[in-house]
Order: structure tokens, then C-alpha cells, then sequence
């Protein structure tokens, strides 16, 4: 089973509109509720795929219990954490006419201590059966890069491998703790290291301690740093779809290549994972909503142009 | 006890962003949900003034499990239908920069014919006690105009007097069934007449059956149209603040002021009714939240015009 856990999941709200005019008053038909959090779009994603997978995330207050109730309704196995704080949405409005969305994320209420533990104590007693481990999205306010960092830390130590979907002080945290894989996209990668070239920014995260580096450069596919070999690989065309959720296909690419692969030498693993990686993501492009895969994914690998850079 | 019925309940859900850039994404703090429904602001206003109120709607859902927290949490003294229809949502996001709300007012879900029928039952029941009954907002789908005249001309057959806040063919069944007021606004009345003046549609809807009609005229005041006679009240100067709510603040001291007033002849109530609309509508524009009035009503009210158009 591979275990994705989400510390800061969201409601996501669609409602879709004819033309979004700001100021205006529009009527529209009923909004769509998911559950959401990168984590829980991994989960979706790797159970549409036949894997097996479980999503632990947490939820409290009246949009808490829509989130579990979709998310109960979804059939994605789930583990959810009451929490004492109300589960903060995420609001896309999606204007028709321009094919465009103006989003609103709630930052999130402060979590409880207690329940923050919780999550934590639950991430390691189900880890034992897990083949791999997947932690991403962003932190909920009051909770430390540093408790993520010993999360992945402990897991490590236990053989399991981990893929870290993360940004900021928590991606740093998260090399520091030695995770297998982590997956920056070219601006959180630039944000972490100040640096704008993705081959000399994925080499600061390997020398902080993260052992493989791919850094998702959306139309311009993927980087995969190992240790001493990087491959690139992308689609051979330029999709046009909805790029939310493309990195969460990815983050599910990568946990299921390592859970799938015998061999973890750069060599055998990097071209996998590069490959698997950007069909996932190009599947995902091709969607309208994030954690849905289009079924022609063995189409697109083949359109795949893989280069061995070093 | 002045009951207010809200036959299409809302919750009323508000964010705010230092500017709204379609197409963009922004970070924003938790939104604020509250139990709306124009019928759920009239109550509020009356709570909020001391005077005995129940407001009845129904609610839904996870949408409508929020609905009923806030409602509770509010203290208005409330009865809420359980409906196996999901309760409809609200949107506004408020640009602070530009001090504009842009809304997305959700149409609701067709409403279970048995669901209404209870809201419909409960009405008459409490309806026994209640002082004035009013019924505000646009109706659910699926629920026609005819069965909401029948509800009106029932209570106005027992004595009860109804103020009705309506639009469109539930307006005119509201007149037919003799509401004893309805309050269009401009818009509403050009709409249900096909006439520009409000004098004139005022009149047509008295000619339906209607016996009192309150046009509210934003800041141009208010008409009060009874049987032989015809007022005008408005505020000295122009006020600048959310109007949103302030036809609700009137329907509130409509209600009031019926079920204050001994005498109902139209020299005597008119006035009357047109003061105390224009003091409360204009005490809800300095707030910034529906249901809420300025606690400087009595000042206002000495700023008022009234003039005797006939």
C-alpha cells in the first residue's frame, strides 16, 4: 500500500461561470465540493490507477464534514484525523468564455497541538505496512517545518522510502532529512535555493542531503537529479489543459515507480521515474479536475523524447 | 412574535482580498459564513432591536449543517425545516482596494414537494401566535407562485397581517392574495409592471389587491401607496455604505410598525410605515453586514423628509 498523508488538506469549491465580471452580481448553478489537498489528489490518482493506497489527512467544523463525507464518497481508501479546527476551502471560479480560474485559498486556522500529534502517531503506525510514503501541500499554520522534517527523518531510518511534495523551510527540512525523492516545481525550486537554473538548484537539494531531485518544469517536462546522473524527459508536443494537479500525477508517478521498482540504482531507477512521471502529469493536463488521469497514458510515454544529460 | 418566513434560504459565505485579479490566485484568510435568506435578515434586524421575533426557513446538506450552527450560534429565535435538498450558497468576494463585492448567488437545488408542504404546514401553525407574518426572497425551484398566494391569502383571511418582499409572478400572487404590504424595489416593480414609475406601478399592484405598496427607491427614499392617500419619505443627505440588506432593515420595520400601530387607517400608518423604513433601511447602509443596524437609528429619523404626495 502506499500511504499519502496530507497535513493541510482543503475543501475545493468549483462554480462556474459565463464571464466573471468583478463587481457584478451572477447567478450561478450549484458549486462542486471535492475533497482536496495535494495529498489526497495523489490518493485519487493512484486509486483511479488500480493501486493500492491510503489517504490520511485530517478534517474538522461544517466543511470538515463535507470534505470526509466526499471523500467517503469518492471510495479512495481514507483514514481521516478529527480535528478540532475547521477545514479551510479552496475556491476556484472558473470563467467559461476565457477557459480561466481566479482562485481563493483559505490560509487555514491555527491546528491543535493534540491533533497535529495525532496525524503524526497515525503517519507512523501506518507506515509500517506502506511500501512508500508520500507527504505533500503546504503546512497548516502553527506547525513547524521542523516536525515534518523529523517525520521523514524517522521514516528513512525505517526503510521506507519517502516522496516529499513540499516548499519552503519544509522542502529544506525535507532534504535535510534525507528523503528519497523530493519534487519541487521551477519556482518553488528557485524560492528554496535562490537559484533560477533548475540543474544547479536540484544539485543545492541533493547536497543538502535529498537523494533524488526532480524538478517538474511544467511544458518543459521534468529534471531528474540522481546521484551521479540526470536525465530529462517531456512530451514530444505542447498539451493545452488544465495544468492544476499535473504535480500531484507526478508525486504519484514517482511513489508508485518506487514502489514498483526492484532495482534502485540511478541508472535502472532515473529513466523510470522520469518517463512515468511526465505521462502521469500529461494525463492529468488533459483533465478538467485534479486527480483524474486521461486512460490514453501508454499513448503518451511513447511520445515521450527521454535524454541522458549526464 | 413577528414571524419570518424564507422560503430559499442561503448561506452567505464572504471573503476578502486586498484586490481581485480574474484569472489569478490568491492567498486569503477564512472566509465568514452566515446564515442568510432575506427573511433570516429581517430577523435579525428585529433580534438585534429587541423586538419578539421567530425567523422559520429550512436548511440541507453540509451546506446546510453550517446553516444551522450559525443560526444557532446567533441566537435568533429560529424553527428550520430539515430538507433533503442540499441549502444553496452565497458568494461574495469583497476587493478591499475598491471597496466592490463581486457575488455568485447559487440558484439552489429543486426543493422535495413534501419538504415544502412541512415548511408550508409550520407556517400556519406558528403562524397562530404571530403578531405579523412576513415572507421574503425568491422561491427554491420547483415551488410555483400560486402556492405562495395561497399561504398569503390564507393568513390574510385570519386576521394576520403579511408583509410580503417578493419579485416577479410571486409578487403579483402575493397582491392578488391581498397582501396587506408588498415592498418591491425599483427594479422589482418596473419588472413586474413593465412600468418605469413607481407611482404608476405602485398603483397597478393596488389595483391587483395588494392594499399597502412600499416602494423602496434606494436613495431616493421611499413611496408608501395605500388606499386614498400616497407618501414620500427620504433621508436629507446621501449616505454611502453597503446598501446590501437595506430593503430588509424596511420589510423589519415594516413588520414592526404593524404590529405596533393600533390604528391602521392610511393618515395614521402611512407616515408611520414610510419613517420608520427610510431610519432603519439607512441605519443598515452604515453597516457592513446584512442584518445589522447603526445603533444611531433615532438620529437618522430626525434627518427624514416626509411629504404627503396625496
Amino acid at each position: 500500500m502506499i500511504l499519502t498523508v496530507t497535513p493541510n488538506p482543503a475543501l475545493d469549491l468549483t462554480w462556474h461561470v459565463d464571464r466573471l465580471r468583478a463587481g457584478d452580481s451572477h447567478r450561478v448553478s450549484a458549486g462542486v465540493g471535492r475533497a482536496g489537498g495535494k495529498g489526497v489528489n495523489v490518493a485519487r490518482v493512484l486509486h483511479g490507477s488500480g493501486i493500492d493506497v491510503l489517504a490520511l489527512t485530517t478534517a474538522g467544523g461544517a466543511s470538515g464534514a463535507e470534505y470526509t463525507a466526499e471523500l467517503e464518497r469518492s471510495g479512495i481508501p481514507h483514514r481521516v484525523i478529527s480535528s478540532r479546527t475547521p477545514t479551510r476551502r479552496s475556491i476556484a471560479v472558473v470563467d467559461e468564455s476565457l477557459g480561466e480560474a481566479t482562485l481563493l485559498n483559505e490560509a487555514g486556522t491555527e491546528v491543535h497541538r493534540d491533533d497535529f500529534h495525532t496525524l503524526i502517531g497515525e503517519t507512523h503506525r501506518l507506515a509500517r505496512t506502506a511500501r512508500v510514503l508520500t507527504v505533500s501541500g503546504s503546512l497548516p499554520p502553527g506547525v513547524s517545518s521542523a516536525s515534518i522534517g523529523e517525520l521523514i527523518a524517522t521514516t528513512v531510518r525505517r526503510g521506507i522510502p519517502i516522496v516529499a511534495d513540499l516548499r519552503g523551510d519544509a522542502l529544506i527540512a525535507a532534504c535535510r532529512a534525507r528523503a528519497n525523492v523530493v519534487k519541487p516545481n521551477r519556482a518553488e525550486l528557485a524560492e528554496a535555493t535562490g537559484l533560477d537554473d533548475p540543474l544547479r538548484g536540484a544539485r543545492e537539494l541533493r547536497d543538502l542531503g535529498a537523494r533524488i531531485v526532480v524538478a517538474s518544469l511544467g511544458a518543459d517536462g521534468l529534471l531528474v537529479v540522481g546521484e551521479g546522473s540526470v536525465v530529462h524527459a517531456r512530451l514530444g508536443r505542447r498539451l493545452h489543459g488544465n495544468p492544476t494537479g499535473a504535480g500531484d500525477a507526478a508525486v504519484a508517478a514517482i511513489a508508485h515507480t518506487l514502489a514498483d521498482t526492484e532495482d534502485h540504482t540511478d541508472r535502472h531507477l532515473l529513466p523510470r521515474l522520469a518517463v512515468n512521471a511526465v505521462a502521469w502529469s500529461a494525463s492529468a493536463v488533459l483533465m478538467p479536475l485534479a486527480g483524474d488521469l486521461h486512460p490514453d497514458r501508454a499513448a503518451l510515454e511513447r511520445e515521450i523524447i527521454l535524454e541522458v544529460v549526464q
